[in-house]
């Protein structure tokens, strides 16, 4: 059965845009632990500016980082493992928090639905 | 009041993260009237490998390819308003169409929910 | 006749992957107004931690920038057009200065050698 | 002491452009064994239609990407070390052979200059 989209359908589907955007266009950037701030303010920025973002936080883990620093040339790429992220979509009358995090039993940068309300009208 | 997560939910989450992904992988290549074929195949194929990709399609606008390419070089660019997509995205019971098509009233390249349906379990 | 590669070769070799790597790391990246020097700084520290980077200098123009935010959603994606970098490459006793810019006239955004030093050793 | 610019500088620089742009645009795709040779595909023609680009050859490493497939999905993205390039550029009287291939040493992705020749004019 043909279902009518909803807010909440919008909000799902708005907060996934955006955690696939964010992986695909900034994994890969050249980082070391002296600019790491910088990339993770530029990151988080950019995505807060796409449409219905409330919150996003952005962290990129250091020790993983510095595990996987070049010896030879002293950085790395950004890969999906070390991003922690955390977004906060609206959505007319729907409000949901997403997140993309490393899974280390399954070896993934996991991303998933952690929290959806909906706001009384 | 918080929610539990349904199977649509998921279904529309990841129809998003696949948009986003796309979007921002492979806008940026460098593309020529000889070339599109293949770039589209391409990323047709690199996305349906991603969880929950039943069924994907991804098409070029020559005419609007055709109307950026570089008179000095003559390539172009992907970009966003060149592509046409469609992605239907199955988790456990649900079933979802989305889309991305340029919106030329918008002058933006419009990601949307096309059809929810909640398969009889 | 084949050539011994020397310093200058690389440098200026080098150079090319820096401006090849900037261009199609961080164009796509969502910006508007209030962002767009966090993208700068990020872009410019990313592309510093690479090899024979000596100087690096990223400035996205706020014009053109200004001039393509979508009106319904107020930000835009970062164009090459927009970049106006500078970089100093150093290999061994050669240095080169490469930049890239939009050239109005071919609309295009140009990479060039500006200047080639061959220090003494 | 300044030097003037040669068909042989600007043949290395634009070699270096290719190499990094490749690099920057591509790794992050989503891929299998079923999809790679269409990405290995899309990403020699893509940079093929660049300027002074004569001949490239792309290759992506089955067995690494093998052994990079998340058990749980099935996939993998686009590893810089899964990358066997030679590149081709001609720039007036200067044709150089350049090249991206894993160093395990280094276990880096290192890009090369292979060759250069000047031919006669």
């Amino acid at each position: 059965m043909q279902e009518k989209v909803t807010d909440r359908d919008n909000a799902l589907f708005e907060a996934g845009i955006k955690l696939g955007a964010l992986y695909h266009q900034f994994t890969g950037s050249p980082v070391n632990l002296n600019t790491v701030s910088s990339l993770e303010k530029a990151i988080q920025e950019s995505i807060s500016v796409q449409p219905y973002v409330e919150i996003i936080s952005v962290k990129i883990d250091r020790d993983m980082l510095k595990s996987k620093l070049s010896s030879e040339f002293g950085y790395s790429e950004l890969q999906g493992p070390m991003l922690k992220v955390k977004i906060t979509v609206k959505y007319g009358s729907a409000k949901v928090n997403v997140g993309m995090e490393y899974d280390s039993e399954l070896n993934y940068p996991l991303m998933r639905i952690e929290e959806i309300e909906e706001l009384s009208v």
